[in-house]
């Protein structure tokens, strides 16, 4: 098996053995990271920008790791302050950045397709770390990794994902994911939070979260945007909690263990119980740290290296 | 002697051997930072994250390059582009940092007590890097070392802050550092600024700049913060300098040598003379040279390291 | 021929052969970004800092890569979080930096002549990065690397700088470089935009687009800082374009080849037709390359070598 592609723009596509080289690959940085300097000189002299057209804290810092584990140079852009506000077109800003000497573009953009259309003007190799509505692929990866750690194989598993489906990039990623490792996919939340293509997906839907429950092994909970929220999609968030909030008592009432993931930061009380979320059943702070290994996972396949015998 | 704290929260409690330890660590340093390559490989692979929940330049930057000079990672984090406006808890921001395998965080917060806090969820080494009106331990060790570099011991000395004394975190901990080194600390400032528990402190008080000065030997001068001060404390900057401003013409009266520290940045013309602050008795500018040594000290020891041999 | 200069404030008063030394180094330097790993030792342990009192994108990110191409520590200063904030003067935020043993400073500043007093407080060396209306050397030293790379030799080259004159940095530090360099200079906008002093720079002027393009070998067309501009200085964005917009249909009809220069980020379709901004004509992609060789150069050069054979 040899990973041949230059971009990373979504989970859309890959298929089972890219994504588990993928994921390979970022078990052995995985053990890199556990040294006592958790360094390899893999990407020395590269020099990777961090394009982000929205505010980010968790991928960002995520990502920022991940290239000074791999050695590589980071430039940081944001758009606050940026020539973007001068009015230059994405393209522009693109060109000049890989006139540079770029090789890899990191970038998070409030409109779909952003990543893609930077494939079209640059020669770098572009990761999507989220575009609009439509992919986050490397939280697809952490939470696919995290998954594969815990119960080693995915096909036939059970994944519930819950919440506000039709606006969420990291819902679309992680429903490409596991299907493509075979992995059975349920959707859960209020009927505005269904996407209007959710049928064509050959995902189960759940209106009702005890429903959902009741056939999952895994609810990946996804964080209420209460920043992003248009306030008519559901009523209050204590009327969200109590029909979609996941909580000890619902799952105590299922009565089988079901493990929790959650893409952060979490709204204690609102989407996830705050004692579950700390709970065993909840692999977070898994996905945290697999973000690392996946991210270097994937500057290192796109960079061109075939095998990680080397470090 | 060695030193096994994990953590540097502030220098109440701390030793007059456990101070001495780091001052001496840090004169090893200030001698690698006059080498013409002023590095040094100890803490390399280590990451670093600075925390900053209030903005800095001064504090932050002389942390970021003692990190440069021990060759660690530096991630920065600021508060006004992070997930906390997304409503994250402080627990969760530090707990996902960690789970990124980050070994110290240097922290800045408006809250007393929030880098406590952080040692209660957390693995890292935590460095307060000031918190609220409670303490600012680095401000401190480098206004210790640099009497110690004029004075050599501390024993003794007479050392009068002059300022805000109640709402700063700069005075707690020199107040509490002086003291564990023997020296003597007299307080001045107007009453609306002398804080309820100076009396338990054991300090001199002075009201009266004049009689301040006939006392001490040397003068920390704090600044006056136009910026978060209550307009109430005090009537007009013109009467505050009156009442409460160093300048040579009180100093010559005196008729003795006075020593003058301050921490900046300097209002000029407000609670110090221009010209003072720029003649030979200030050691504003020794400060900030022993700021970036005494930080590098503080990280090097909590990461435990016991002897400067091998650098 | 060594270069001596401890600063670069502008290109004013400097040689032929003084910037002739500039641009050949950064033609080796422009060699080893062509290398698998474009980096050099040659900086490490100096310590830079980006001292950028106005927001700049292309121009910070520039400067960060090619001193992390030269493996110097960087260190970066905005003034938005700054302690100028605090109401600190210039003098003691640079000597503050300088306190902390910095090697050069990279400073951009709204009020011309910034730079040059920050010389005469601090020991580092200084460039300028632009400073309000008067220079922007960098800039400068990049266009004439593009124009020497194409034309070889710039003795008798016929060069119109065209827009707003008067309010520019770019076109005073490409002025006397052009001069110095033996090219002959024009200037071309409306009056307006035409600077007081435009007469003793010895440049032909021009009102008329037409006649600029009939005489000019390059055009270096000046972007419209629609972010800066008072209304008042021409009506309307159709109307500048109209009369002093770049077209191809304006260079066909002068029947010779002619060469586009842009500092960047382009206004397409006010001051140059999208089109022609993306032809073979325009160098813009170019100079961007070439601005982080020549950033490297310069940044090499102050620090005191004489020779670039040892990378």
């Amino acid at each position: 098996m040899t990973f041949n592609r230059r971009h990373l723009l979504g989970l859309e596509g890959l298929t089972k053995e890219e994504i588990s080289y993928i994921l390979d690959t970022a078990e052995s940085f995985k053990e890199v990271l556990s040294r006592p300097i958790p360094k390899v000189p893999t990407l020395r002299g590269k020099t990777i920008v961090n394009l982000f057209f929205e505010d980010s804290t968790r991928t960002r810092i995520s990502f920022e790791l991940a290239q000074k584990r791999l050695s590589a140079d980071t430039v940081n852009f944001s758009a606050s302050t940026s020539s973007v506000k001068k009015g230059e077109t994405l393209r522009d800003t693109a060109r000049n950045i890989e006139a540079m000497k770029i090789d890899m573009v990191v970038m998070r953009h409030a409109s779909a397709g952003a990543p893609y259309f930077l494939t079209q003007c640059v020669e770098a190799s572009i990761i999507n770390a989220g575009d609009g509505q439509h992919e986050h692929p490397t939280q697809a990866l952490l939470d696919l990794m995290t998954l594969r750690d815990k119960f080693k194989d995915l096909s036939g598993l059970k994944v519930v994902i819950v919440g506000d489906i039709a606006h969420s990039r990291v819902a679309r990623s992680n429903i490409y994911g596991l299907q493509a490792m075979g992995a059975k996919v349920g959707l859960c939340g209020p009927a505005t939070f269904m996407p209007y293509e959710a049928e064509q997906w050959g995902t189960e839907i759940f209106y009702n979260l005890d429903e959902a429950i009741e056939w999952a092994d895994v609810l990946n909970v996804l964080r209420i945007q209460l920043e992003r929220q248009q306030k008519s999609l559901f009523s209050t968030l204590r009327e969200y909690h109590n029909l979609f909030g996941v909580t000890r008592e619902r799952l105590e009432r299922a009565k089988k263990e079901i493990t929790i993931l959650h893409p952060g930061p979490i709204n204690r009380g609102v989407e996830i119980e705050s004692e579950l979320a700390d709970s065993d059943s909840a692999l977070i702070l898994a996905q945290v740290t697999n973000g690392v290994a996946a991210r270097m996972a994937v500057m290192y396949l796109l960079s061109g290296f075939k095998t990680t015998e080397n470090f």
